[in-house]
Formats: C-alpha cells, structure tokens, sequence
C-alpha cells in the first residue's frame, strides 16, 4: 500500500512491539492485532528456560526491589574521615571505582590516582616510591561499592580523606563519597603531583572542618528533594550539577557563615563550590547508592544495584544476587574529546557514577538536561529518545 | 475531500497565515498558494492608510530598535538610595506602577502601598494621618517607568527606600528597583502596619548596606548571563526566579561574607535571599527596563517599550512615541486564586513587572517554566502555545 493511499481506506494493522500503539489504532479503526514479541536475547536455551520458570518470582522480587527504591530517603546527616567511618577501612585499604581489580590490571589514570593517594597519605615521598608501595602486595584494594562508597572517575578513597555521610532514613542504610575537588588536575582523572597533594591537604584541612560543622548546624539536606528540583532546571545530575549544586549552596551558605570562625576560611569553601558546577556529583552518586543498596539481598530480583567501571572492565551487581560482580569488557565512549585527541586516545570508561543511571537518573533522564548532550556525545533529540 | 482521502491524491494547497506552512507543504506536493492575509485590526481607514504609508520607514526603525533591544548588556553596578540616585526624585516624590493615575482613581492595594509607604518615611504617624496626607494634594505621584524605574505589584518608591543600580553597559543608561521584600503581608501587595515597616526598616538598615558592599567587593554582576542561565533553569524570570535567585546567591555570598562585619547580619541577609525565591524578579525586571529604554527616542518606531499596570488603567509606550502613555481600563487575570476566591474578589491587573513580558521574556518564554503554568493560569500546553 503507497503511503498516499494509507489513509483512503480502513486500516488494518499488525503491530509488534509497545501494546500502546495498538490501542491507539484501535481508537480509529477496526481491532488490531498484537504480536508478543520482544527483541532476542543472546542467552543459552538452558538459561532461558530457567529465566521462564522463574519468571513469576523474579517479577514478584522486582517489584519489591522497586518499592524499595522509589521510598528510599537518602540526606547528607554528616562529614567524616573515611577511616572512621567506612566500614572495613584499613590504614592498608585504597578503595576505587568498579568492580575488583589487581594493580597489575588497572589502567593508567587509576594507577595515577593511587600514587596520589599514597603521597596524600604520606606513605612515599616520590612517585616512585609510591610506585613500589602500590605493586609490592602491601595495599589492599577493594571496590568502593563494596564498601557502601562511590567515587567518580578513579573514585581513590584513602583512610585520611574526608568523606560526606549519606542516610537513606527509610531504610536505615548509609553510603559514603569524598568531596568533589573540581576540574582540572585533579586526583580522580589520575593526576598526581605537587597541586593535586597541596589541593587534597586544603580539603582535609579547610573545606572539611568548615562544612561539617555547617551540615551538623543545619541539620540532614535532604538530597531526593534536591535532586527532584535540578532535574526541573536543567541538570539530569550525573554529567550537569548546576542547579544541584545551587541550590545546596543556598542551602548551606547560611549555615557556614554561622559556623566558621575564619571569615577567610568561610570565603575560600564558599569560593570553591560556587567555582565547580560539579560539587553536587559527590552527592547525587552516594543518594542513588544509599537508594538503591537498601534493595539488596532481595531472592530472585534481577535488578540491577550497580553498575561501575574500573576502566578496564565494567561491572553490575544484581538485587538478587549479592555481592556477586558480572563484568565484561570496558567500552571507549562516544564523546566530545578536547580538540585533536579523539576516541582512539581515550581509556576505556572509568568511575562509579553509572550509579546515577542505574538509579533511573543521569543518562536515563538526561531530556532534562539538554545543555549537556554534546559533552557526553549526541544530540538533544538523542536525547529526549534515550529518556 | 474527506479526510480519508487526504493522501491518495496530489496535495492542492492555499495556505493562510504563517508562510512556513507553505514551504514545508511544497517540499511534498506541487507548488501551493500563499494568500496575503493578516487578522483585521479594529481601526479607522485614516490611521491604517497612515499607516501603510510609512510602513518603510516603520519597518526600518523597528529594525534598528530591535538592534539595541537585543545588544543591551544590563549589569547590577551597585545600590543606593531612592533620593541619592532617581532622577527627578523629592521628599514629596513617590513613585508607583503603571501609567500615571491620582490618588482619586487608584485602586485598594497601590493605596495601601502609599499609606505603608508614608508611615515608613516618618511622614506619618497612623494610617489615618497618612491617609490624610496622601489626599492633601503635597504628594506628587508619578509612574516608576518615568524617573528609570520599574516596581513589581503597587510599585511603590519612596524616598529612603534602597534601590539596585542597573547600567546597560553597552548604551550607558540606567534603571533602578527597590529590594524584593518577599512573601506575605508586604508594601507591594498594599499591606501596611507594623511587620511591614519592621520589614522596610531592616531592609534599609541591613540588606541594604550589607548587599551594597558586597556589590561594590565582587564588582559589576552580568543580568543578562544569569537570565540567559536561568531561563535554560525552569524560570521565566518573572513568576519563577528561583534558578536566577539561586545563581546571584552563589555569585554574592562570598562577597557578603568577605565583606560583612557582623556575622549575624550576613546571617540574616543569605536567610532572607534563600527564603524568597523572587528576589531575583527585582534584577530581571530593571534588567529589561535599562535593555528597552535604549530603545526610546527612535523615530517612527511601533516597538513597545513598557507595559505597565497601576491596578486601574494598562498603559503602553512605544519606542517612537516618546514619554506618551496610551492606556486602556486594566482587566482582571486569569490565575489561581487562594481557595474561596474567585476572578469577582480580585483588584484588576498592576504592577511593573509586564517589562519582563515587554524584554520578550516572563510569559513569552514560559515554556522554559512549565512548573508555574498554573499559577500564573492555564496548562504546560498552554505555555508551548504562548511561548
């Protein structure tokens, strides 16, 4: 039938897929007819049929797991210093993104970043001393999200730095993340070196004791209330946090002025938020895993609670199936890269803030971040499909 | 042709209207017609034969006012008061919105403004003194949009009230608002009695010094920046300002902080900023009336410049005509009223803040604010349509 002819009769129409589209057909013409399909999945016929006879349980778990999801409360209560805080933190733990990997194995920007750690930490004075340190079997590391932590890029957590206290109060669970150093040269792109050092020390010293004090005199910021607001005003809080970042800002700016003895402290905390649109990361990841680890431990549940890159591989955690990882291959992302450095420079994808999607945020509601599309790669039309 | 068989034959097309339309229709089928047609306007022969007589010269100036218009580069310099900087301003002096009315023919709540206002200045002692001078014929009215100034709601300046200096950098004129006070039983919605003159006292002697130092610290603040930003934030700037409200807070706080002696008043200050979400509705205002009053003093221009309410009459001056007020009765909106009032409760339209509408933002660019559309009256397809 000629698309010119499409409407001179009546239609009749067979459609596979969304069961929508049928019932809107079926407003203006005789019934449709729906096929039950859905795109083939590449698994084993074995796996398959026990997907199928379990179906009715799997679907049973999901719905819990997402009940679970969409009550959770996650608030910013408190700052601390992440070895007394997070739990299994050794002076020998260096925590990072993704999931498990040996230092033999790691890629170069999150080897980068532990050597800035070590010298942070003061346990090597050189590069090359920490260079030893790391692959001399002595340093543990470990996922940060099995450590009820997330950190972006690298996502290095040592025992000495200061970590933002994350509650989910419905549940009663809690998720860490350090404070968001800005852009730049920065330890979390796997820079190391006198300004990164001086930068870590400033936070530990400064910024920490000024917004602890703050949030202990302003009380919990409730971040799903903030994080609903950025979503209105152009951030989809993963790779935009203008209005997150705002609207924290506002929230605490009060609190430190009434806290801070040192006026030139007070000044130079509020300088570097207001001076990196990417503070408020630090905190739409910690709330997504604070949501979403309070639907762990759920028999049966397919969905996912993590999902991370180490820069080398990429890896999820199920609902249902514990602290088990599944991981494949990290892929090179589509991007806008610097000028004369594309695709073939880049490192495979790096960082635990996939968090933010696989809590239903970042690319998953980026339609509502336009000013972003072309930075992490495509079109607002691109866009509003992914959504 | 019945809409069945729209497509099963060549499309024939005599388009009316907006001439897109025709052109997308050709991209299809053969050429279409386009028909020179526009809605009637209800005037006489004589004025629309003048009219198409100089429709050269009409164009060519509404061109150049356009030009300005959009080149203005609106900034926050700094603040003062009323008496120190608006021109032509005298103790006797007090401004209020819309075009120019008497005591006689105002409305209940631009009144009650001038009785707050009179108390506020000392000029009177009780609401029945000023009452009394108010209608003695010593106070000289004027519209705000005659001495540079724009006022939300009542509009009304007096004397000693503070006001935010802003220059249009590009074409070196000025305009002036006072401080938004906020929400509730305020001067602008004509309230008067004790909380309100607490309020404008602490205004004067807090805010105002407060926020003119730290203006004067952190240098010239860019309106037009932080309105572009804003209205890519869910704001319209003039029902919703929190996103514009947000970025100046983060653009002055520190230099509040830097510059502020007492702890507790900067305390006070940044409270009352996060605790009013139009306090930026007094920046976007003046901001477009210093970008169109570049644009007064063009020959032949039709281009408006100010629309304005005083709660009675709805006023209009154009590019080319000049200080000429053409004026029309107000009419009563369509919003959302508190519950158990209707449109028959309600004052007919006032205030200023039409100059958002008149700068081609507020309601025609409400689609960037779908949060408001209800408030303001109507739905979020409403606000595409309009926008």
């Amino acid at each position: 039938m000629s698309i010119q002819k499409l409407f001179s009769a009546p239609l009749q129409v067979v459609n596979v897929g969304i069961e929508a589209f049928k019932e809107t057909c079926e407003k203006f013409s005789p019934p449709s007819i729906q096929v039950d399909w859905r795109p083939p999945v590449d698994v084993s016929p074995e796996s398959e049929a026990i997907l199928a006879r379990h179906a009715t349980k799997i679907e049973k778990a999901n719905q819990k797991a997402m009940e679970i999801i969409l009550a959770g409360t996650p608030k910013l209560v408190g700052l601390d210093i992440a070895r007394n805080v997070i739990p299994g933190m050794t002076e020998n733990t260096i925590l990072h993104a993704g999931p498990p990997i040996t230092w033999d194995r790691m890629c170069g920007p999150m080897r980068g970043g532990i050597l800035a750690g070590l010298v942070y930490e003061g346990r090597a004075s050189t590069i090359e001393e920490a260079e030893k340190l790391a692959s001399s079997g002595k340093i543990q590391y470990a996922p940060c999200h099995e450590h009820g932590t997330v950190g972006p890029m690298a996502g290095i957590v040592t025992p000495s730095m200061p970590v933002m206290v994350i509650r989910n109060e419905k549940f009663g669970n809690t998720a860490f993340c350090t404070l968001n150093e800005g852009l730049g040269k920065v330890l979390r792109y796997g820079a190391f070196g006198d300004e990164v050092t001086t930068r870590l020390k400033w936070m530990e010293k400064t910024l920490y004791p000024v917004l602890k004090a703050a949030i202990a005199h302003s009380g919990p910021i409730d971040l799903k209330n903030l994080i609903a607001q950025a979503l209105h005003m152009g951030d989809e809080v993963h790779n935009r946090n203008r209005a997150g970042t705002s609207l924290l800002y506002r929230a605490i700016a009060p609190a430190i002025l009434a806290t801070c003895e040192s006026k030139e402290d007070a000044v130079a905390v509020l300088n570097f938020i207001n001076g990196n649109d990417h503070f408020f990361l630090n905190l739409s990841m910690p709330a997504c895993k604070a949501t979403l680890d309070a639907a762990r431990g759920i028999k049966g549940s397919s969905i996912a609670v993590v999902m991370a890159r180490n820069g080398t591989d990429f890896g999820i955690q199920l609902a249902g199936t514990g602290d088990l990882w599944f991981t494949a291959p990290a892929e090179v992302p589509d991007a806008l890269y610097f000028a004369g450095f594309t695709k073939d420079d880049a490192n495979p994808d790096i960082g635990d803030s996939a968090i933010t999607e696989t809590g239903g945020l970042g690319g998953f509601a980026i339609a509502a971040a336009p000013a972003i599309v072309q930075f992490v790669g495509g079109a607002a039309s691109d866009a509003l499909r992914y959504t």
